[in-house]
């Protein structure tokens, strides 16, 4: 059986790249990752879940403290307020910096190790304009040095399936695909009921009324 | 002044690419990687004396112990012996699956927080032809990675001085240098006295002989 190594953030578009990855087919092993940020504990009680109805083969979690060492985000610093203020020209505050591109070191070096065929991650461009680590460049980059960086026998592949789709779409896919979207989280700032303010909660709850269906969690206000 | 940040893990090469970046003229931010390797201790502390010796303004240690839980290679696996056995076809049981992507990936993040100029890191393809993460198409496909996904205005040029020198070429450009090579480690068994035995070794002890200058550190075995 193919297997799969599905970076699952506890978030919306992680879990349907992951029950896409299901539905090709891939058995899955789940590699959830936290870096210190505001939500941390829910978004892993989410990915478990996820992993867990998945039926993955392993469910492994890795540590990135060291990118709430380095600050520079809202996300994982606590003096800077969520939404509150730009850090790098033109990018919102809640950017840490090469996010992505740690979470695929990881992902690959995880895959390398087991032999896995692919990876899933659930990135997307066009709502989160302002990540350069989203974007379909970075990717494709990133597929040059699994290519150079792995032995030679190693193949793995890097699916990004909805680096090129919105969010109305990712959740009209995962509806078919019947992802639970009651166990993913997207909120940067609480971790019991999502606010309903910030840029993440606005997006998710856009793209829920785009979707023509309701989102299954609660709000403090929408 | 331009800042790099300079990968140091206490080895002879990655100190001295850092007494060229200084030599180059840049401010150095000193970045050690553990991850759970058997001589990480002796290590860190060869790493944090370079750091000290070229005044740099920060030494920052961070924590890959995910690689070690991952497993396959004998570094960080203690049920499989130094230079034992071949784990993946064609490769040492020393390589570390896709390490050096982790370890400038952490870096680039370290270094588009601290808005530093370059990175600095010791690979040399050569001596380690195995290791597929220590090639030139490697390097060329991280730059690519890094143009792609940071910040706009972000601007980090890689450096890797020595990937096509081999190491008594690294050597010999280190003793101009005046690089303390008695504060650097390559063994990859002990962390007390070097074995002299395994293949490490036996590249520094080759690598010493062939500049014509003895090696400063003490060895079990020569």
């Amino acid at each position: 059986m193919m297997k799969a190594v599905c970076l699952l953030s506890g978030g919306m578009d992680s879990a349907t790249a992951a029950y896409l990855a299901k539905e090709m087919g891939y058995s899955i092993l789940a590699l959830h990752t936290t870096y210190g940020q505001r939500t941390a504990g829910r978004e892993e009680r989410c990915a478990e879940k996820i992993a867990s109805l998945l039926g993955a083969e392993e469910f492994i979690k890795v540590n990135l403290g060291y990118l709430s060492v380095f600050g520079g985000s809202s996300l994982t610093d606590p003096s800077i307020g969520i939404d509150s203020q730009k850090i790098h020209q033109g990018l919102p505050d809640t950017y840490v910096p090469f996010r992505n591109a740690n979470l695929l070191a990881v992902a690959t070096s995880f895959a390398e190790t087991r032999r896995a065929d692919a990876i899933f991650i659930g990135v997307q461009a066009s709502d989160y304009a302002g990540y350069p680590d989203c974007r379909p460049e970075f990717i494709q980059a990133f597929r040059q040095v699994i290519e150079t960086g792995t032995a030679e026998d190693t193949h793995i592949e890097l699916m990004a399936p909805f680096v090129l789709m919105n969010k109305r779409q990712i959740i009209a896919k995962g509806l078919e695909l019947g992802v639970p979207y009651e166990h993913t989280w997207s909120c940067y700032r609480n971790e019991d009921v999502a606010c309903g303010l910030c840029t993440s909660c606005q997006y998710r709850l856009e793209a829920f009324r785009e979707a023509g269906v309701p989102d299954p969690i609660d709000y403090v206000q929408v």
